[in-house]
Parts: structure tokens; sequence; C-alpha cells
């Protein structure tokens, strides 16, 4: 059995990279699902547990909590259960067969079931171009804008990844593949990926 | 026309898998030749430029320097006139034709020519088996030791580059692809990376 997992620059071309993944090798791609899968089981809107998911449960505390006594509010304890509910969830897909999971810090909840990791990133201007190419139409960022957010949204990645891991987030030692897709297209990269990914599995 | 960069943690196994690329693209592969050809233009001693070759010339300088008058001392300056050799003879040997270069920040150095750079790291284990099996019958280090060992030509090699580029070395970002060794032989890696590389330069 062969969990994949993928974590990703914003704007890198991961999701589709799992997506022609997935498809080539029969299985399936866990991505934007596990948002669903939760708002559904937690009666919450999807987008809120979208916002909730992959941030740091850290930003929610103080920084004054470790000093006193400090009550939770509500906001943390429903992160907590998201993320709680998450793994949970994450644990079950993978334990009912070979998959591709996209983001989430799923190689580091998986840890335990040796997951195949693999990076994505990519160099501004190729982030810029995919994040334009996907936008609504009523996206009306400028380019340093939409780079700010991009930025944003992998620091907040990147804190997530750090609550469960001292492995730096976008360092190579941290994961089994580290693929920049810098200027290309992703279906160019999936072969090799492919290849690299069988021969690595079948001498398990 | 195609080159090819590899930058390694020691013991990860960049050298093999050069050598191991090369073969199989018919290509030749640059490791320690570029040591032995400075050496021998140079009339210096092979151990002698090794020891200069990918050491972070700063490391030459009292910290001092910048806050006042400073003679630069004979160390320095043929430090200096090694690092400006290695750059002339690897630009000369990238500018004849495809080939691979191991080591000595060579993506950096080439920058222009937009190599195909890759990184290659392994985890603890596997590098101290890599160093064992090919250590000299009379290297006595405990695993502790060596693994310092490694830790300290690491270091060295990433203020090497840190002197011609803002990116950290091993992080994923600063090269095209990076793959991760640990508990693996080479040679299972190389047709995944060599279909990866051709579907690259196919596209280019």
């Amino acid at each position: 059995m062969k969990i994949i997992t993928i974590s990703r620059e914003f704007g890198s071309g991961g999701r589709e990279l799992g997506k022609r993944l997935a498809d080539a090798m029969g299985i399936t791609c866990y991505d934007q699902q596990i948002i669903e899968m939760i708002a559904e089981k937690e009666q919450l809107d999807k987008t809120y547990v979208a916002n909730k998911s992959e941030r740091s449960i850290s930003a929610f505390y103080p920084t004054t909590i470790a000093r006193g006594f400090y009550r939770p509010n509500y906001a943390m304890i429903q992160s907590a259960q998201i993320m709680a509910s998450e793994h949970e969830l994450i644990k079950k897909i993978a334990s009912e067969g070979n998959c591709i999971i996209v983001g989430r810090a799923a190689d580091v909840i998986l840890a335990d079931m040796q997951p195949f990791s693999i990076f994505v990133c990519a160099d501004d201007e190729t982030k810029l171009q995919r994040c334009r190419a996907r936008a609504d139409s009523d996206e009306k960022l400028t380019d340093k804008e939409l780079l700010r957010k991009c930025c944003e949204i992998d620091k907040r990645r990147a804190a997530y990844r750090k609550m469960f891991t001292g492995k730096k987030w976008g360092e190579a030692s941290g994961y089994h593949l580290c693929v920049n897709t810098s200027g290309k297209e992703i279906k160019q990269l999936v072969p090799g990926i492919l290849e690299y990914i069988q021969n690595w599995i079948s001498e398990e």
C-alpha cells in the first residue's frame, strides 16, 4: 500500500500535480474534499473550515499564555476541534487504501505509515501566472498584492507544519522529492515523478 | 545543450548519482577532476586545493575587516586565486558541451546558462552507512564523530554557496529537483530522475 502526500507553495501547481498523478495511478486524490467532509461532519460552513484549516493554532494563543492563567476562547476551541477532526479523517482515508493527499501536513500526520512525500514550489512569475489563470473574473489584485497573498498563505502553511515537526517547510531534507515547477506545464513533469515514485515503492 | 549541476549533502550519494546519470546520458561527469585540473594548472598540491575549494573565503577574513585597514594575507590571496581559477574552469567545461558538474556551487556560477540543478540529501543513518562503506580502513571515527564531520563539510558548502546567492543551501526553491536518498540505492533512483530531466529539457 502506498500513500503519497503533497505539500505545496500557493500557486505552484501542487493540486494539479496531485490530480494528474492520481489519474495516472488510478487512485483518488484528496484535496478540497477533506474540507467538505469536515464541514459536513462538524456542521460548519465550508469557507470557515477552509480558513481555519492549515492555520497555526498557536496564532490564536496570546503571547502571554505561558506566563499565567489563560482561558481558551471559543475560536481556539473550535480550531482545535477542526484540527482534530481533520487528523482523524486523514488517518481514516489513508487506512482505506492507496491515495494522494494534498496539503494539511498529511506527511507529518501520517508519518507512521511512511508516506512518499512531495514538495512543490515555483518562482514568483510562475505562481502569479497560475493564480491569474484560475482567479475569479472579479479578482482585481495587483501583482504585488497577489504575491503578498501567496506569501501569507505559505507562511500559515509553514507555521501549521512547524507545530508537528522540527523540519522547516520547504527544506529538501523534510521530503522524499521536491519539484520546482517554474516555467513548466505540470503535465510534462508527471512521467518522471511517476517513474521515480514507482521505483521507490517497488524497492520497499 | 544541457548542463546538469548537483549540489549534495556529504554522504548522500550525490557523486554516485552524477556518475550514473552521466553514464546513462553518455556525457561526462566532473567532480574530483576539477580539483586535479586546478592543482595542475596552479602547481599546487591536490589535497591543498580540495581543502580550499568549497570553503567560504570569508572564513579567512578577520571579523574586524570592515572597521579598519586590513592587509589580506597569503592564505586569503591564494584562496581567492583558487576560487577564480575554479570559476573559470567550470565556465570553460560548461561551454564545451553537455555535462554534469558535482558540487562547487556550479549551479550559481553557471546561472546564465540555466543549468538543470539537483540537490541530493539523506538522513543521518544513510549518510553514515555510505561514509562507512567508502571510508579508508584506517578510518576510526565513531558515528558521532563521523556525523560531526559530515555536518562541518556541509556547513562549509552552505557558506560557499551563500557567498553567491540569496538562496539557502538545501532549500527546495533554490533547485529544479531535490532528491532524498534515505535508505535507497542510488541506481534505483536514476530512471525517474532521467525521465524527469529529459522531459524538462525537451520542453525548453
